[in-house]
């Protein structure tokens, strides 16, 4: 397996870590029943992912991109910089790593390993705020890579850390991630009746973008 | 239209989108009835305005300076930046963004389009916080650039967050943000009858720094 | 009046504005009777003061180094760096930029201006904790300068950050600051009865600091 | 003594004040009996950590490496960057910092010297998640020095502010910080029961790290 599949496979699965295992620690000491402590949650959950993917970003971007997104490899295919049998592989190590990154974070936490989310995420509103989460996602990586691609591990980790602040879905934006937090049944977790929702909004959002990029619009 | 007021318009409306946004999450998570929990709220929507901040002037200063302040794009006409027919353009496309992204957080989180905000902020402090802020703010532009240009992003974001703590009004320092929050009754509303209070209070503020601007005080 | 003390006086009333404006803002939000509030409160306090002053110090260093502190300008002159009576001109500047923040603050806040603290910080454990914190600061200041001039801002904002959570003291480092911390009954005030405490370990580490710099300890 | 091993020793005694300090900080200021309070320590905790680390990383890492844990130094040793009589002079440093920083931190807080931990840390949940935190700083490290060694001190802060949040041991990752924090009966403390696990764990990391070096796996 290339060097470029173990760097997805492997952030896609400490992404997820730090998503899951952030998460649960929140969810354990703010005892969510109390009131005011589900924002505590969000805080460290927000705060550690953004650090993490920070890191991963830096560290793994020289290696395969750090995309660790399936939208985020098909836009770089629709592009160009991804040829179709990569983008096979792209997605498979990302959609492996996340379950894996699940599996791992319920042995970190002493938890059952095979989990069902019950956390329903569904609605038109929801499903708006995935669209728009995904298209800023990928916005913000298109136009960081052309003005300031020096800054572009900051620039993604900080509008993942507002995300989970500003939209009602706490930004998603990531098929593999989607289809991974509906095995896990704790903070972060997504009933898996509604994943096919955000996806498609997911989805939705690739579509859009690349009729966008078409049009010239980020010519700048 | 140009691809400068597309940059003020779509920046200006993620702004309110994070701001408002964030506010709403922080509200919603620490149900607000209990003690302690505002403080959590206001955590969260000032670490995630700084962020998305950040973001936002960093993508988007090379197209169109990155104002997203019908006062700051006033204070680059004053200092023969911006010439009036672009500062016209600039005022318009900041005003429909900001009521554009007060309308799509609505949407976001299921919430009525229309609202109007109760959330009272009169009085003589809460107006010295304002002049405060908006000049504070000018300043910090303004020796940010000469002093340390390639950092602006990051002044901006930080003064924002910390000002969202140090100040009684949380630095508005924006008209077109102020008038566009009076428009959702959610955690970041301000009252329409207070809006005029808060605006002149920011305009006053740019007066006084064009003054000292005039008297050389910046020299350094 | 010079630009050097001009720029001593404004960033050391900011210094106050910010530490005892974000200080009130977290006691009040979090209706500090409650339990488990303060520590949201020192939250608020640390990530505001910890963002203001990376702007102060990035913004003023190339005006007048950005001290705001007697101890560090007093640093200064023994290493030859500022001579006496430019000493006295800075103490005087961060002496009445502290008080003229305090007022300023109260002023934002609706409060009375002259108030006079009741917040016990007393005892051998909290000036072994203001000794260690100023011998952290000011070496910080000289290891940071040599070794990493250009992140010194960075280094001093988040060693303060930091410094409010790991020390007894909270950091306070300062004698400028703390004798205008003793005019504020709020979160952030000390008794006048303690200042005289907190200073004397400022200024017994200023004197290891200077006696630690003459054997060479710092060659590095 | 070299300035190396005063570089190791001051370091490791200053991050253990951090890591200690922080955590009575938030411990005390939550009254820990509340609900929804452990979460806030832990956020004052992480990012006080983060801080600091920032810090003493960007200062100490021209002198010695800035290492503060005997599994940086062994790895170091492995790898050919620091040979054996370095290596012992390194860990007793190091364990003789961490103890004095503990100390230090209870006397700043007025707490009596000498405790032991009654916090307990066991099963096999937490020993993998010893393991994974080792190998993820170890990986973090080497790929941070070969992909952005500029970034180095950034990224080893951020992997352990996000690591607090993400493990469910709370990365320890530090055979000295484990065995210092068996020392101290507070937020951070660990039983000393349980210090034998948490190291095995952490040494058990070191060798695979090592082993997969050697496979040439981090050749990118």
């Amino acid at each position: 397996m290339s060097q470029k599949l173990l760097a997805e496979f492997f952030g896609t699965a400490l992404l997820l870590m730090i998503v899951a295992g952030s998460g649960i620690m929140g969810e354990t000491l703010s005892n969510s029943a109390g009131a005011g402590n589900a924002a505590v949650a969000l805080l460290g959950n927000s705060i550690a992912t953004g650090c993490g993917l920070y890191v991963l970003i830096s560290l793994l971007a020289p290696v395969s991109g750090a995309h660790f997104n399936p939208v985020v490899s098909a836009a770089a295919c629709a592009t160009g910089n991804l040829n179709k049998t990569q983008l096979l592989g792209y997605l498979a190590a990302q959609l492996a790593g996340a379950i894996a990154g699940i599996w791992l974070t319920h042995a970190m936490f002493a938890q059952a390993n095979l989990q069902t989310s019950s956390h329903a995420r569904a609605g038109v509103a929801q499903m708006l705020s995935e669209f728009l989460s995904t298209l800023i996602l990928l916005s913000v990586i298109r136009l960081g890579s052309k003005n300031a691609p020096e800054k572009i591990a900051l620039l993604v980790a900080m509008t993942v850390t507002a995300g989970y602040w500003f939209t009602s879905s706490t930004f998603f934006a990531n098929p593999a991630v989607t289809l991974a937090r509906s095995l896990t049944d704790t903070f972060v977790g997504i009933a898996s009746t509604d994943v096919l929702g955000f996806v498609a909004a997911q989805v939705l959002a690739l579509a859009a973008y690349i009729t966008i990029l078409r049009t010239n619009f980020f010519k700048t």
